[in-house]
């Protein structure tokens, strides 16, 4: 008899992972697979994914019994479509519940990246054991999760958990991709701190990003990083500004909500303690009603598998929901 | 045989309202006693408060079955104190819990006046027949109260909720009595609007606030209010600041929990239309995620009653909870 296994899928821009996990909660097969928008859109690229999921399946002995998705926002959740993220622009109103529906004849969940992610380390990584916690992913983008009491917090419309979109500089601050000026993301995000630093450079600021970078032009946030890692002053001047407004940003969420934890992931997380430990030592002092000692900023623990976690989480959600059980 | 009445507490630092109330929902006696923080302190305050219960009890042949206490920040709600508010100093950590316990020998619970204020609209008032709420009072200062899944959220230490202390202008602000600099408390609430009219005044700017509250160092929120309303210009001006700014803290209220609404009171909301036709207008701008529609800024309906009314669901709530039964 096939071993019944859960399957989880996290949708990025450029690549997909993959993976099931038994009931007993052991993985049994992982893989990442391209996403390719380039060739066929949304209808080939879901058929790459169950051709993948059926071969991991079959390798491992095992039969599907749910499927978990996260995917870029927006989503439309109800109706289990993918509307038109902008990494995913052919995709508009694609029925990926459904198709999946209809390939596994199973139970299947979807939701955003970012709740997937918060999902995923809520109950593998970095949130175990806590109830109520935020997840911030801090990348190209800035996204978030929000769960309490244990489950995640959807709110009107399925949009909570917007992070990236809270207004922390409404005054000089840019335009945001979303039409708002002074969004978080517009700071903080990995193509904003590139943005600035090039800014910078470009105004005649001494530095050595462009070295390391080759050209201007070809500067990112990791330039930025490797350069305050150096001790180059510009690069630390775009840095501690970064810190601060994330520390404003998870500091007006703390005030909110006074959550256990918040985790932080993402790529721009990747630079470790030169982000961490500025943080750790801001946010308690935007945030006054609350005991420093109860402030915990952690790095999120499970890296490019957030996502994929929490998938298969949302995947033994779905297939307890439609068996009323709770074996899994 | 007397009538079963749950008794609400609400402490406010110049009165304090009190209301009895049925198994049935009927309100049996309301009451206003002074707080005279003056005389005796807290011991002589909650005499009164017992005293006066007591009559109420006796004139509507009540027994009361237990309290809710809503009262100002800081409280320790774990064992029943409250702390040092800045409008109840002499009352450090007076353990306000134990004293109603033992006075009626009673269930009794505490909560800050925001909460419970929330948790009053949430039953009685404006957030009837949603699941989550969140209620912001601008007044003096400003709190709010975060109702997910029809329960109060307290989270860590129970300081979840601290609205009027997220921050909004990072550069620039003026500090917070909590310590920060930018809280949305100092641009909004309405010692801060009478603040920021004061130094324009002071800085010579031509305006009828002098004229309509006598001399300028008795302007208020009202004068700036009833200013805006005969088109003063400089008054229009601090006017519009604050509603931007008020608009711009829902806002990352909403983007980050997209409640079903968000419930305004407090004495600033007093200026009716004058704050919400902004607000409304401002906010879905300032809020990218959530279609506009979905997007519902209401005031408070019960005015001054939202903390008694929450108080008396506290109580009800620790009767229930007392003997287990939801008969109440």
């Amino acid at each position: 008899m096939k071993t019944k296994v859960a399957a989880g899928i996290d949708i990025g821009g450029t690549k997909i992972a993959l993976a099931l996990e038994t009931l007993g909660g052991e993985k049994t097969a992982r893989r990442r697979i391209p996403t390719r928008v380039e060739i066929g859109g949304a209808a080939a690229t879901v058929e790459n994914i169950a051709l993948a999921l059926e071969e991991m399946a079959d390798q491992s002995d095992g039969e599907i019994i749910s499927v978990g998705i996260g995917c870029p926002s927006p989503l439309d959740i109800e109706n289990g479509l993918v509307m038109s993220p902008s990494n995913l622009r052919d995709w508009d109103r694609f029925p990926i519940v459904r198709f999946f529906e209809e390939r596994f004849d199973v139970p299947v969940a979807l939701d955003n990246d970012a709740n997937a992610a918060a999902l995923g380390e809520f109950v593998y990584g970095a949130g175990r054991g806590c109830r109520n916690i935020v997840y911030i992913t801090v990348s190209t983008g800035i996204g978030g999760g929000i769960i309490l009491g244990g489950e995640l917090f959807h709110g009107v419309a399925a949009s909570a958990g917007e992070l990236g979109h809270t207004i922390v500089q409404p005054d000089g601050g840019a335009r945001c991709g979303c039409g708002s000026i002074g969004c978080l993301e517009t700071i903080c995000a990995g193509t904003h701190i590139a943005r600035r630093a090039k800014e910078k450079l470009k105004g005649g600021a001494a530095s050595l990003m462009t070295e390391i970078a080759g050209n201007i032009d070809d500067v990112t946030a990791e330039t930025v990083v490797e350069a305050v890692r150096r001790g180059d002053e510009t690069a630390m001047e775009i840095w501690d500004e970064t810190c601060r407004f994330l520390a404003i940003g998870i500091a007006n969420i703390v005030t909110l909500l006074a959550p256990e934890k918040v985790i932080v992931g993402g790529g721009v997380a990747g630079a470790g303690e030169l982000l961490f430990a500025p943080l750790k030592k801001l946010v308690p002092q935007f945030v006054s009603m609350i005991p420093a000692d109860k402030i915990r900023i952690v790095p999120a623990e499970l890296a490019a598998e957030s996502g994929v976690c929490g998938a298969l989480v949302l995947a033994k959600k779905a297939y307890r929901k439609k068996h009323q059980t709770y074996e899994v």
